[in-house]
């Protein structure tokens, strides 16, 4: 297993589903499995979840780990190809990456969504260098466009709580006051579409995704329709995507925060969120405290689809 | 055991010095025990003693470490209660916590005094929140109004060094060029009033501590009174702890500063201090570069400190 | 072995390669040495190559690795003697080296040349306070002066490549938009010429480096004279050395850069730079890029030189 970028990476998502499992019940299984291999964990953009879970993943499965936080502690790296580099960029992808390759086994990247150009972002150039420089298997954590081990986690938790075999899941767009990137949203569609749950996404007019993601899903503008008898409720904020608006906040609509009453329309669903939240923003303080919420056992979930893919790499 | 925050958590103090005994002889007496363990070490403020020294105290009983530069390299985190998250801080303490609690076994954290409100600094704020919702046990690596790491530290350091049964302790007040907290001071006074040890604490007027911790030690602004037939001088600045002057520098009269002439009136006492330390301000060079400082050995039994906290957690 | 700060402290330098040599095939045959050893990284400037191989190293030797970097997440150090500290530096090294000395096994050490002072940087300070103060044997992770890691890993990298018992190897300046110290082309002088292969230096007027490290090799003005026959070309920046424009950039003559039509005149010689690299500055994309840029593989035997260092202290 080469890469780990989308859910197409993965050759038998019934497989992995039940590897979860089995890393669940017993974490340390293959606590000798990565001896003397070692996970490069690089960040060009900060974290907390994705940082501690791979992490803890890797050790879970007794592998040696190094983080590298780019652009703090470490060179700022040029991107692009052909420059006379005398700015100050002092260092590029091109050699850091094989670089980066040759002191390890395989290599995590973190590397968000600029939303200055949309065209840029969904090349995911930085996570296709890597890819294709490396020399080594690489994991995205979160690229431009996709968040694929978060999603991963959602599955396996929509799967241990789900009470149906093909339960309702709507995936809700909710206030921020910042632009964030498309990243979650997307992977989310795209994962549990091939989950073959009900997927219904739900977000105020102008927030369409791209179709590449959400084909397969039923796309709504009415929020308390698509909570009807929902199973899960997936709540988050994302930018425009539309080529004219891309990257824009085209709207702070407080009304769309995830509250009770509208939990109340649900089949007495979950509620589920990435983290980190703004509380009040995207669900109130009701409902993310309420015994519904999902959203420490999501994170908690990470841990295990990271070391799901591990796994399938090492082996 | 759930947490160390003071000395009230050590079960039987006179094991706690017998188990560092044994730990500072053979320090990978237990290096199995920690196996598949991970400890995750939290920073809301910088260290050098306390990362370095937590993290080998962990890998000598074979756990895996991680640490966290929270507000740097990771999010900013909101502490308040019931606010709508619009601002800057994309996190709630109240989702971080016990996500950081789902990917560790035992956490460990650092968060300093404001010196801006009394009430929010001896409430313990962030420590205690982290007690409540981490779901795993707690280790304070120095928090508002407290250092108990440090303090063990300095009770193995003067067993180890002690001529007497019972020795005279002086814990002197010392100028410096900014406010700091009163941890260190308080957590001395509470752990060496325990021991039993004959406590003098000595001041200018208005530096008086909180009485919950200095019970049971006789108080002087008569600094050369103090270190009459002192054992062992601890120097250490803090702020003002009084209601009207809370976190107020009241003097920086340099006379206090621990000299030669000074260290002639004790009964050849060591010095110690907690480091790092001001030279010529706290102490002079010919102190602190003299045969009795036990600062360096003070910092070594660090290790041996959190190394006994860790074994009782794991155990 | 104490400490490592140049190719003086190699007791037989053959000894070195020949174990360099076995740990290139088989990294991981001592990894059962370092356990419960721990190395301490501390960095004052940043570094991307140098940790992530020195770390490799030592986790392939079953070492314990801490890293810290100061000014940055620690203390900011004060570094004079004498000093009445009352300004922004709360600790001095005096206390800090020991400190660290004692929770670890060996310390590893970067600190650049501030390029103010030649006096101060050729005294390399704060290296030397290391060496005296820690108790533990110090390793330079390139320090004001010299690079020993890098120039060692540049020696397995000529050995591996040459088709010749002698080759010429030429080290060539080329510009840069910013002032660099000299230690990488000091250090690489002086192993070159320790390995007796052909040396030639070649820089533009101004740029001598001093004879403590050239002697034994020769020097010219003449870049293109000086390829002819080359069987590597090492190229790198550095500032000026002679006294009076100490630090300062003479030249940006972009003439000099390593381009096609010079690579030409040499022996089909291979092309080498420590990294990070100003591409079509220091050299063009076409010979960087060509099947004769060692400059990857160079940077590969980083892991190799630190690991055959960590070696020689642990036995």
């Amino acid at each position: 297993m080469k890469k780990f970028e989308s859910i197409h990476d993965v050759d038998v998502l019934s497989t992995w589903l039940a590897q979860a499992k089995e890393i669940k019940q017993d974490p340390y299984k293959w606590d000798t499995l990565g001896k003397n291999k070692t996970l490069l964990m690089i960040f060009f953009n900060s974290s907390l979840r994705t940082r501690l879970s791979t992490q803890k993943a890797a050790l879970n499965l007794g592998m040696h780990v190094m983080v590298l936080d780019v652009n703090q502690g470490a060179w700022k790296l040029e991107t692009e190809v052909g420059v006379v580099m005398d700015g100050d960029k002092p260092e590029h992808l091109l050699e850091a990456i094989p670089v980066m390759g040759a002191y390890c086994d395989i290599i995590a990247v973190r590397s968000f969504a600029s939303l200055s150009s949309k065209t840029e972002d969904y090349s995911e150039k930085i996570l296709h260098q890597f890819i294709q420089y490396a020399g080594k298997p690489v994991i995205s954590m979160e690229a431009a466009t996709l968040h694929p081990l978060q999603s991963f986690a959602d599955m396996i938790t929509v799967e241990q709580y789900k009470k149906t075999a093909r339960p309702k899941v709507v995936l809700t767009w909710a206030p921020h006051p910042k632009a964030l990137p498309q990243a979650v949203a997307n992977s989310f569609a795209q994962w549990s579409v091939a989950m073959d749950y009900d997927v219904v996404i739900t977000h105020p007019v102008g927030y369409e995704l791209s179709e590449e993601f959400t084909a397969g899903a039923r796309v709504t503008n009415n929020q308390e329709e698509a909570f009807k008898d929902a199973d899960f409720i997936y709540a988050k904020n994302w930018s425009a995507f539309n080529d004219s608006h891309y990257g824009e906040v085209l709207s702070t609509d407080r009304s769309w925060c995830v509250d009770a009453p509208k939990m109340a329309l649900t089949n007495a669903a979950y509620f589920m969120h990435c983290l980190p939240v703004r509380r009040n923003m995207i669900v109130s303080d009701e409902v993310i405290d309420s015994l519904k919420s999902l959203v420490i056992e999501e994170a908690a979930n990470r841990v295990v689809s990271a070391q799901t893919v591990l796994l399938n790499m090492l082996k």
